[in-house]
C-alpha cells in the first residue's frame, strides 16, 4: 500500500490535514502515538475555537478525532522515528511500522521538554531517540537513558539486553518493577559532553561515563526526523503554502512556530493537505 | 473612542480576529457591511471545518457570529472606503462612520466580480469606488457608474446632483424607480481607456465618453484601501505573523491569497489578532 498523503502527528494540525486530504479523496494515513494534543487535553476550557464558544479540551479533541474517523483516514498508532526519501516516495519508519507515501505532512507538535545542554551538538554522535533503531550501535558499551515518559522503560529494558551497562534516569514517578538490569539513578540531566562524540553525561546525581545517551520524551526535535529539512530555532521553516524546503514535504501546526494555537494549527493543517494534493496532481502527475 | 484593534470584514477571518482580540481583553471593533461571507452563505453543506463534521453554511456563519458577539466585539455595519494613518493611529473611513484604532486587521475577503479591463491601470486616474468620497472631483463632468449591487443606486443619484451626466449600468435587476436624472443603460462594461486618464468606457451597449467611472461592487480591490499597502496579483502580502508591510496593519483570510478556505481564514484571523496584540504591547508600549 502506497499512500498519497502520510501525516505525522495526531493533534489538530494533523487531524485537519487528514480531513482535508480525505475530502479530496486521497489515500491518507495518520501516524501518531495518540490522537491527542497533550496541551489541549489539559485545557479545562477552550473559548477561542471559532464557532464553538465554550468546550473542554478533551471534548474538542474527541470531536476532531471523530471527524477524521468519519472521513475515513487510516490511523496507525506508532511514533515515526525517521523519514527517508526514495525515488518519488517517502519511507516513514516508526517503532513498529514502516509506511510508504507520495507526500508527507509533518505535524508532530512541539516538545514541551527543554533540550539537554549538548543535545543538539551531539546529535548523531551518540545521542539517540530510538533504542530499537540505534541500540545495536552501543552493544557491550555503557549508555544512559533519560526517560521523560513511562514508555522509556521498555526501551531501557531492551538496551539492558545488549549494552554493558544501562543507567536509567526517570524524569517522572517510575514504576516499582523496573528491569533489574537497569542502574536506576534519581537525577536530572545537566549536560552531555565529549571529544567529538558523547563520552560523559553530567547530572544532578554526578557524572556518568557513557558512549551513548538515549532520550525518550513526548515529541522529539523535528530536525531529527528528516535529513536536510530546514529548521530554524527548533521550528520547521515553511512558506505560505506550508511547503518545507523538501519537495513533497509539508508541515503544519506548532512545529512551524508560535503562536501555539488550535485554530492556527487547523488552518495550517488544511493548507498543508491541499498543497500536498496540488503537489500530487501538478508535480507527480 | 480609540479602539485597540479595528477589523475590516465580517467573514470567518474577521470574526476569528475579533474573538481572539477580545480574549486578550482588547477594545475591538469589527466593521463590515454584513456579518457573513457570501461564499459560505451559499454553501449547502460544509464538511471540512474540523470538529464539526457536517453543517450548513448559514448555520456555521451564525455560530461564528454569535461567538464574536458573546466575546463582546463591537460591530459597526458599514463598508470601509479608505484607511489613513495618523500618528500612532489609523483613521478608518466608511460610508457613514469613521473609526479610530491603534491597529488594523484587514479581512475584507475577495471580490467575486472580475475586474473590468483597464480598471487597475486607471486606478486613481478616473476610477473611483466611492461616489461620496470622490464625486466632487467630477463636478459638471460626465461619468459612468457600474453598479453590481443595489447599494449603487443611491450613490449614482448623489452623482446626478453634481455631475453633468451620469450613465448608470446596472449589472443586476434594478429597481423601477431609479433617479430620473440617471441615463440608464443596459450593457456590460468591457473596457476602460484614455490618454493617461479615463476618457472612454466601452460596453456591450456601445462607447461612452466619460471623465470618470465609478464602480460599486460587493468588496473592492484591496490595494485601494490603504496607500502603500503591498499587494501582489490582487492579494495582500503578509509574513507568517500575518503582518503586512505597514506597521500595525495585519491581514487575514481570502484577501491574502488562496486556498479560499474557512479553517485557513480562521487560523489567519487568530494569528493576525494575536500579532496585533503583540504589536500593541511591544511596539506601542
Amino acid at each position: 500500500m502506497i499512500y498519497d498523503v502520510a501525516i505525522v502527528g495526531g493533534g489538530p494540525a494533523g487531524l485537519a490535514a487528514a480531513v482535508n486530504a480525505r475530502r479530496r479523496n486521497k489515500q491518507t494515513v495518520l501516524i501518531s502515538k495518540e490522537i491527542m494534543s497533550s496541551k489541549i487535553i489539559q485545557a479545562h476550557q477552550i473559548e477561542n475555537y471559532l464557532g464553538i464558544p465554550q468546550i473542554s479540551g478533551p471534548e474538542l479533541m474527541e470531536r476532531m478525532r471523530k471527524h477524521a474517523e468519519v472521513e475515513g483516514a487510516i490511523n496507525i498508532k506508532d511514533e515515526i522515528q525517521s523519514i527517508y526519501p526514495e525515488e518519488q516516495l517517502f519511507n516513514l519508519v516508526g517503532r513498529e511500522n514502516a509506511v510508504e507515501a507520495r507526500t508527507v505532512v509533518l505535524a508532530p507538535g512541539v516538545s514541551t521538554t527543554a533540550e539537554i545542554a549538548g543535545e543538539a551538538e551531539y546529535a548523531g554522535r551518540g545521542i539517540s531517540y530510538c533504542a530499537t533503531c540505534d541500540g545495536m550501535f552501543f552493544k557491550n558499551k555503557s549508555v544512559a537513558m533519560v526517560g521523560y515518559i513511562p514508555e522509556a522503560e521498555a526501551e531501557a529494558a531492551f538496551l539492558a539486553e545488549i549494552c554493558a551497562k544501562v543507567y536509567y534516569f526517570p524524569q517522572y514517578q517510575p514504576a516499582t518493577d523496573l528491569d533489574s538490569r537497569l542502574v536506576i539513578v534519581q537525577g536530572k540531566p545537566k549536560a552531555i559532553s565529549g571529544e567529538g562524540k558523547v563520552e560523559l553525561l553530567t547530572t544532578t546525581a554526578g557524572e556518568f561515563e557513557v558512549a551513548g545517551v538515549f532520550i525518550e520524551r513526548a515529541g522529539r526535535p523535528v530536525d531529527q526526523l528528516m535529513d536536510g529539512l530546514h529548521v530554524e530555532n527548533g521550528f520547521i521553516l515553511v512558506d505560505y503554502t506550508q511547503a518545507t524546503n523538501l519537495p513533497g514535504v509539508f508541515a503544519a501546526g506548532d512545529c512551524t512556530g508560535k503562536p501555539w494555537q488550535i485554530s492556527r494549527a487547523v488552518g495550517q493543517g488544511q493548507v498543508a493537505a491541499l498543497s500536498a494534493v496540488h503537489y500530487l496532481s501538478e508535480v507527480m502527475g
